[in-house]
């Protein structure tokens, strides 16, 4: 136990300096405590911090850039700039290269997230991040679309309202961040506990996170996710799984998955990525 | 395992003459295979059926009623009535008691669930019908409204698109016939997982079961349901759970719900009510 209690400890010692992936579920709040930016902006370095906002998901980067912008300049970040890569080519620059280089923080905007990897993935500008991101030098936050990107499995597109289907759900390749899981993002707001359990059929080696709006899986590099924010981060892992139809069925018949673990976690609780272990918020030592 | 095939043998021959209690998801086939509708009708005895349809929470009971009286006497049942119970006082009729006593089959319809229990619960007829289910003299169906019903507990109303919440689901108590279970009707095609989910969380002693449209959970007298039609029947077995904030949360708040085991069933399938196993609907015997 003494290893436990010692966990449980640094768990509750505020980790402001420790780089982390943010992983939002779009919509989060940006006017009144905005708890989930605030804890990005510490995780960058607060006043010390140098954020690169990436709006290449959007249709409207300069309008959705802009207000990130004047968020992390209004908390006192040291600076923060709008990395407005449109193409490819621009992954190139060595302007923005030198930005990925320097900064402390990026945050990937929401929008489309097939047009986020498809000007990012297998570019300079993006080994610059993975490197960085693995190395610990730099926190990386991503909401809605740019949550989506986190996985080596990403949820493209698909529907609700169906039994779980092989066709209820596209998938395409991520970003990459954290292979082990499949985001889906919107998650009980958009009714897509459907698609997301459609996603691990296909691909039971992952593991699903459903994250909800104005809500976050924070990953600490240790492996430990901890949620913040104000609904809930649904975790479905299928390691005891004992049978799905989906190798044998076809892409409208409904597939089956039998002894999936399902955790619904709420603010302040945490899951472990590897060892599967999850613990309250609220977790009382008793000695 | 000589136990386990015989029993795998068993499950495989038909048992057309064994009473069972249907959970229809609602919307059910009633114009091509019918393959729902013919199974309740074979398990009510096919041609020797004597069927009554009691449309109580229905508000067009005649229509709805005549629906399925067509339906079944095109079956070729050797006789079907319609039991329009209005008001309670109905329950007392004694030509009314004559018929539940002598029917092998009751066909529960779709409506209002809070209409159909405030009509039938704790009253002479529902005794009848409740003690010749137990003894196994009468297969018994209900659909849509008519599956809500069948726990202790009851869901008669919700909304979805958020996370779990208590404020998500309005419970109330059902008829009772499966105590062990809450069910949830047109399950996907609705969307209401979140408040499957926050029924369970209030109550982690009762299992969760979501039934899709045209799907049925066939109950067998000895603890074993089986999928039948073109959805799927979700499980949520709580039995594992290791923390849950619903006692300690105001009504708006995401409740948190670890450690759930989650069965995603279709065609074939099986699971048994009090040991909580499942089994493939191609369970192969390697000897």
């Amino acid at each position: 136990m003494p290893e436990l209690q010692a966990k449980l400890l640094e768990m509750r010692t505020p980790q402001a300096t420790k780089t982390a992936v943010l992983v939002i579920g779009g919509a989060e709040d940006k006017v009144h405590g905005r708890e989930i930016l605030r804890t990005f902006f510490a995780r960058a370095g607060a006043n010390d911090a140098h954020i690169a906002i990436i709006p290449s998901a959007s249709r409207e980067p300069s309008i959705i850039g802009g207000r990130y912008i004047r968020i992390f300049e209004d908390m006192g970040a040291k600076k923060v700039e709008l990395l407005d890569i449109r193409e490819r080519e621009q992954c190139e620059y060595r302007d923005y290269q030198q930005s990925l280089e320097a900064c402390t923080g990026v945050f990937l905007t929401g929008g489309d997230q097939l047009r986020l990897c498809g000007v990012l993935s297998d570019t300079p500008a993006m080994d610059i991040i993975r490197q960085r991101v693995r190395s610990g030098e730099l926190t990386l936050a991503g909401t809605s679309a740019g949550a989506a990107v986190m996985g080596h499995h990403m949820i493209a597109g698909g529907g609700s309202g169906e039994s779980p289907n092989r066709s209820l759900v596209d998938m395409a390749t991520g970003l990459g961040f954290i292979p082990e899981v499949i985001v889906d993002q919107h998650f009980n707001n958009r009714n897509r506990m459907g698609r997301l359990m459609s996603a691990i059929a296909s691909h039971p080696d992952r593991l699903g996170i459903g994250i909800d709006e104005d809500t976050c899986a924070l990953f600490e590099r240790d492996g430990w996710l901890q949620v913040l924010g104000k609904g809930s981060v649904t975790i479905i892992d299928p390691t005891e799984v004992t049978h799905t139809n989906e190798p044998h069925v076809g892409a409208t018949e409904p597939l089956n998955l039998h002894n999936l673990r399902l955790h619904i976690l709420s603010h302040g609780d945490r899951f472990h990525l590897y060892q599967r272990t999850v613990l309250p918020a609220v977790y009382r030592i008793s000695s």
